[in-house]
Formats: structure tokens, sequence, C-alpha cells
């Protein structure tokens, strides 16, 4: 007798307005943040540095913002996604307060809509999901939509729903860190770089490219607790159209934020998810490059010390930033749309 | 001149009732949590989130049985199995006391018998291994038993004595963890099976698949310190029967530990190890599978919050449970037989 | 458009007596030593065990003395070595504090002197790089001199200077670490080798062998943030004389550093770094194996509890040490010398 155990929810199973508490919350800590640092090589002032960190006003090192948006995205994969097709897109996503060594974090998702699809076998579930530190407070919050199987082609939903999304997040909604960018050490971090420097349309290449490993990414992904099947399997990958397992597009994501530290050395954090697409899948074996385009430049009133910049970061794989043809997109896997937080002068 | 160096012991270098502190005491930290959890993927409560743990009376997160159990392992190989060709058989394993991050572990074994082979080129030795905090207290004791090549094929012993071990840890002799189960929180496990759930002879398939690596057993064994040199020498490798490095048995017990997560969510805690084979060697490349067969239930009238299921834990090689065919055994790698701890409705 | 940003400095672009500080600092925790333990299996007491190293007197586990190194070599990786054809040489490198989970490091070279290659495409760039904890104690000194490129093939440089750097550090520079050795405990290292039990030339087999990983360097690398690119970029190494991933010749030297347990167990801190080169380059897959050479021996007045060994370790690819030739010196890859403390009996 086999007992039945939970497969992942279909795309049947989801209710609009549906809320989901996922398990397990956990406690992100030192080894959590070394070996984070370690997968990417990253080199932020704030997030390597408890001086750094203490100087601005942070009560520790912060943890990077990707590690919490991939430890709060692990947790909703068993409950939305682990049967999913593909993740489709990311939208309104804000990292609201920092995370440090010894929060414990928990996820919460609620169902924004369901479409189902013409073929009648799947469909697209949306989704918002908030992460919470031990004190309640929210520390980060995005919308995403994915590609779910139905069990039964014939199963209906009560009610289709496709929720207005914001194209990107107003700069109004950005919070910044409670910390003065003032104190922010530009010999510390090694750039002379601020706010004022960039310019809107210009596009940094971030030069260094990085190749890919099994051991790697899936020690990656089980960082974040993320149990989806096509990272880890390769037996069964074997058989499926890819031939071999797929890396967590999160993995791409965090790299190109280390890469990112070459031009962009004092965007230590980030302010907002605007969208994103993980254009093509991603292998052992694959080099990945990155680049940014400075899409918009604001101030704050009420913030004189810092500033936000919207960045368009986009990776490729097997050709470096230089040799990418404009006209030729075959290269392209990660497209994302970013704020990031920048001292100013 | 070379200086000779310790090689480990032979068979003849064993005594009876020879009592060997093992070297070197190891400090168990945050760091080796979040390694050993990224190694694995570990989803269980207690162990992920310190609120969870606190909650229940832990006074902080536990360490993973099975994390405590190869790091005192892998004290004991350099003395008693560096130099065996094969690890045979365990029995009376017992985990006594949850270890923290901060504590610091250390090893000591006693000879309880040997058996010397038919040809004269080897033998047996069976040995209790126990692993103390730093207050003195035993946080785990088990019995297991190596096959030693003897160094002179004419080397004679005292005495031969084959010791009587339980085929079985008696339930009464199980130790439960000083906490409440009653506070244990399905909600944030994610399950709401309890203990009152499982039948006898049921079996569960834990479903997920996971390619081992080169890399990835190689930082799980050096984290529990153990070097033996099989796991870790590809050179002298390729010229022995297997052609190349051998994965440590312990590497698989864990992640089939974590695979059960699906289907035992809420069995954090191994109250011991009743028996245990590795049938098969596993190598870089291989893709492993779990399943649990539950053997016994048992409760306890002094804790009515928790009770003992007795499962065997088998784990599979490049075919998944369900395509496992019973009258074939060739994929079977690994047969464990332990006793876990389940929260009660 | 495209931002400039930078490159790296070129030969043209140092300038003798010019002081560099280096970006970021970097808090070593808990989970760098945890990985660092991981990725290279070291057994040594204090470092395994906070109960051993307090009863010695140090506040905590200390860090191992080679990440601690490599920690201040990676900061100065982009201002220094970047673009370096090869890292020549190391000398008068002294290790001067004991650096603990928490500390905060930074660093800070000043160029010593420049001489220019007879070629005019290159030159040679001597540096002593120094550490220092965040109560601005230095920890570590160094000198190093790399061969770096011309931007330029027409530039000149204002001075050559070739600075006379010590064959070796004299014993009486060394400073041994504020530390009771008569309270180190043979019995929990695991060894009762002393420094009266060595003799000046005699050599050590250190026995095991590692094959190296492109997972497990890279992952060491980056946990040094040590950016330089062969070490990476798989996709650009394909096209280099190499043609393919370059290993950090740092990661070489750790693992020398662990496997000299099994002969030299009580030797847990290094005093310094007399001299070193990489002879050859190491890649994926290669095992490597390693040897000890006593050199001298030093007892000093004032400290009566400890001994200097002064120490050549050598490693070798693809070959164990029993089989080296002596005449064929293909197999080489590190020779380093060193010295190291050692408790007197």
């Amino acid at each position: 007798m086999t007992k039945t155990i939970t497969a992942g929810r279909f795309f049947e199973d989801f209710t609009i307005g549906q809320l989901i508490e996922h398990a397990t919350p956990r406690t992100l800590d030192d080894g959590a943040q070394a070996l984070y640092l370690s997968l990417y090589g990253g080199r932020f002032g704030p997030q390597s540095s408890k001086v750094f960190a203490q100087n601005m006003g942070f009560s520790d090192r912060p943890m990077d913002d990707w590690l919490v948006f991939h430890t709060i995205f692990g947790k909703s994969v068993p409950d939305i996604s682990v049967n999913a097709i593909a993740n489709l897109g990311y939208a309104e996503g804000r990292f609201l307060a920092p995370v440090y060594a010894g929060d414990t974090l928990r996820a919460v998702s609620t169902v924004l809509g369901m479409r189902e699809n013409k073929n009648g076998e799947s469909g697209i579930v949306y989704v918002r999901t908030e992460g919470f530190n031990q004190m309640d407070a929210c520390v980060l919050s995005y919308c995403r939509w994915v590609m779910v199987n139905k069990r039964d082609k014939d199963a209906t939903i009560a009610v289709e729903h496709v929720p207005e999304l914001a194209l990107y997040v107003p700069a109004t909604d950005l919070v910044p860190p409670p910390v003065d960018f003032q104190k922010f050490s530009a010999v510390e971090s090694g750039s002379a770089t601020y706010f004022e420097d960039y310019i809107c349309g210009e596009v940094i290449d971030h030069l260094d490219g990085v190749t890919l490993e099994d051991a790697e990414h899936m020690l990656a992904t089980r960082l974040y607790q993320n149990n989806a099947r096509v990272h880890f399997d390769g037996h069964a990958q074997a058989s499926s159209r890819f031939g071999k397992r797929l890396i967590y597009g999160g993995h791409v994501i965090s790299h190109v934020r280390a890469m990112s530290f070459n031009g962009l050395a004092n965007a230590f954090s980030i302010a907002a998810l605007n969208a994103g697409r993980h254009v093509a899948p991603v292998f052992h074996g694959d080099t990945i490059y990155g680049a940014s385009e400075v899409l918009d430049k604001v101030v704050f009133d009420a913030r004189p010390d810092v500033g936000a910049l919207r960045l368009r970061q986009r990776a490729f794989k097997n050709v470096s930033f230089q040799d990418v043809k404009e006209d030729d997109p075959s290269s392209l896997i990660l497209d994302l749309d970013i704020w990031v937080w920048m001292p100013k002068r």
C-alpha cells in the first residue's frame, strides 16, 4: 500500500483569493550568508563588512536582497510551482526591510488571478507572495505568475480573472533602508561613482563571466529550500525535452547581481523588482555574462542622501556582452527590470 | 629520510576492551548547519526555524541528527576504518540529546569484539562509538562493525569474540527530546499528518530524486572531517576495482532523510539507528531515490505528546521507487532501520 | 553608450611608494570558517574546537591562517593582479595576530618596486600587502611580485627599483600567538609528536591525495572574494593557452595545509611565509599530493612552550609523493617555504 503524499497543486486546485501559508519558516544565519557569498562572490560593502554596515546605521550586515527573495520564493515552490510548466513573470516586487543573521522568515501567498489556457490542459495562476520576519514585519512583497498543468482536462474553475499589475513600481512606493547613505564609504567600497554619475540610457558591461556548475546551482537551490525537481533529478530530466538538469533562474539573477559590482559597486541595495523574464534555460557548463542599462533616475525630497536607479539587467550565455549582436537574441537568458538604491554625493 | 606517520590501525592493532579517544573535537556552528542544509535541502521545522524550535522548548535550532552522527563517525575514521575494506553494519544507535550551534563534540570508541576472517588476510572489528558534548553529556551512542585488513597475515590476536547486538533498539530504551511535541506547529511544518495517521506496513514513496556530484559529496565528507581516502583521491581510485571515487555512505543517508520530508514532514527527530547496510556503492552522476516503510508504532505512557515510528528506509539508484522491481535488487543501495519521533495529534 | 569601468591597473598605472586601500572590507564569520573547513577538511585542534582553543588562551577558535591570507590576498586582486600574467613570488610574510569569527578585515598595499621587462610589453610590480582587523591591528603582512601587462608599449615609468627582500623571515621576527602552548592537548589533537621529535632534513609524506573540482575551487576563490577572471570564465579560457579554467594557487596551498595534518598534526599555526612559487598550473580533475621537509628548527628563550619549524612544503599533481622521481620535476606544482609553530614537550 502506498500512502498518497502531496505532489503539489494543479491548476484547478487554486481559487482566487485563496491564502496559502507556506512551510517551513527559516532562520537565516551567518552560515547562509557566507555560503551565498561563496556561491556568487559578492563584494558589496555593507553585506561584506559589519563595520561598514553599522557605520551606516544597519544593526549588522544586511542579507543580500536576492538571498531573501530566493528564500521566500523557495518556500512558495511546493505550494505554487512544484508542478509549474514555466515561471512566466514577476511584478510589483518591493524590498521593505533589512534582514539580518538570526532573523526567521516565513512566506504567505495570495492567489490574485487565474486564467485557463485555450488548450484546456493548463492555466496561468497569479499570486502575490509576501515574506515576514519574526516580528511580523513584511520584508518583501512581489507578484509572479506561473503556468500550471491541470490534473483533469475537464475540470473547470469558478472565476477567471487576470489582475492588473503595474508595469513597474512607482518610485513613490519605494521604501529606502532606514540608514544614512551619507555615511556610505566610497573608499571602502572601492568606487567613487555615485548617483549623480549615472546617465539615463547608458549601458554598463559588467565584463566578468562565470561558468555554471551542477554542484553549485544545486547547493544554491537547496540553500533556498527550493525543491523543484527539474533542478536536481538528472535521471528524470534525461527523458525531458532538455535532457538534463535545469538551473534555477534565480541562480542567474544572483550571479548577475554579483557581477554588477563591476560598474555599480555602490548599488548595494535593491529597492524593487519591476519585471523579469527567464528568457531561456541555462545548464551546467554554460558561461554567463551580464550588463545593466540605466532606464531612469529618481530623487526624493525626504531623502537627500540617496537616489534610485531603474535598471534593465540582462544576462547572456556563452557570448560576452561586447560580442552580443543586438539582432541575435539567441544568447539572452534573463531580462530583469529593477530599482536599486544609490548613494548621492 | 622519511618520517613514518600513522597510516591507521590494521586488524591486529585492535584489542577487545580497548578504549580509543578520537581526535579532533569539533565545534559545530551556524556555518556547519547552513552548509548541511544546502547539501541536502532539509525542510524539517525545528532544524529550519529558531522560532519553531524555541516554541517547542529547544534552546535553539537543533542540529540535524545525521549531521551529529556523521561528525562523530568522521572522528572515528582515522582510528577505526581508514584502512577498512568495508563498513558492514550498524546496531544499537541512539540519539540521546539535542546538539546546538556552538556545542563542541568529541568521540570515543570501545572495541567490543573481533573475529578473524578464514582467509587470514583480514578480520571484523566491532566497536561502540559514543559522542559527547562540552558538558560531557552523551549525545549519541552506536555500534558498527568493519572489515579491516591485517598488516601481517601471520599475526594472531589474543581473543576472538563476536558481541551480541540487539536486532533493533527496544522502544523502552528510546530517549525523547526534552521538548513538548504538542507545541509542534503543523501549519508551519506544512503537514497535518501525525503519528495516528501512519499504518504499520504502509510504504511511502518520497518521490524526489537527486543526482550526486563529486564536488558535493567531498564537501560533505570533509564537513564531517571524515578523511577516508576512497572518497577523495580519484588518481588512486582509478586503479581500484571501482575505477573512481566512492561516495561516503552517510551522504546517501542524509539525502534520503531530506527527501523523506515528502511524506514524513513531521518526523523531524531521529530516535535510533537500529540497523543499516550500504548495499552497493554510489558514484558521481548516480541519481538516488528513497522510500520508507512503517515497520512498527509505539506510544509511551509518560509521553502522551509523541510516539515513535519504526521505519525501513531504503534508497535506490538510477530508478525511481515506483519503477523498482521487487524481484530485482540491483538498484538497492541503502537499507536502513530507524526509529523516528512523530508528534501525536 | 558604454560606461567605462575599471579593468584593473596596468604596469604604467603603478608608482613606487603608492599606497592602495583595497575594497571591500570583510567580516569573517562562523559560516566562512565552516565552509573553509568543508573545502579542505582541516582537523587542526584549535581551529576545530572552541574548547581546545580556549583552553590554550584563544578567545575563540582562530581562523585558519591561510583563510586569513587568501581573504587579504583576494582584496588586493582587483587593484594589483586582475590583469597579471603571473603571480611570481612571495616573501617576508608574517602572521601577526589571531583572527576570530566576527572580525572585520581590510587590506592595504604599498608598491615597493617596479621593473620593466626587456620586451617592453610588461613589467614586474613588487608590493607589500597588509591586513588589519577592526581594531586596526595588523594581522598579516607579506610581499609579493607579479608580472603585469603594459597598456601602452611606449609608456615609461619614473623610477625602476627592485626591492631587497629577505630570503626567509628571521626567526627573531616571528610573533607567536599570545597563548600557552603547554596547554595544547596532544590527546585531543591525536598526535604525541612535538617539536623535539622533528629532525632537520626529514621529509614527511602527507599521503592523502585529493582530486580537484571546478565547483570547489570556484566556491573557495569566491569565499576569498578573489575575482581574477581566469578562475571563473570557462568560455573565455577556452581560447586561452590553457584551454580551461585555472585553479587559484591558494586553493592548492590550503589543500596541502589540510593534508599536512597527517605528520604535522600539532603544527596548527603558521608563523611565516618565507617564499613560495606556483610552479605549474592546476586544473579540474587533477589529483594533488603533498610533502613537507624540515629545513630548520628554532627555540626562543622567552617562549619555552613553543618552537618554530621551517618547512619546505611541496605539492605534486597526478603522482603520489612516493612515486615522484626526484629527477623529473614535471609533477611539481607548488614549492612553499614557511615557518610553523610547534608545541614543545
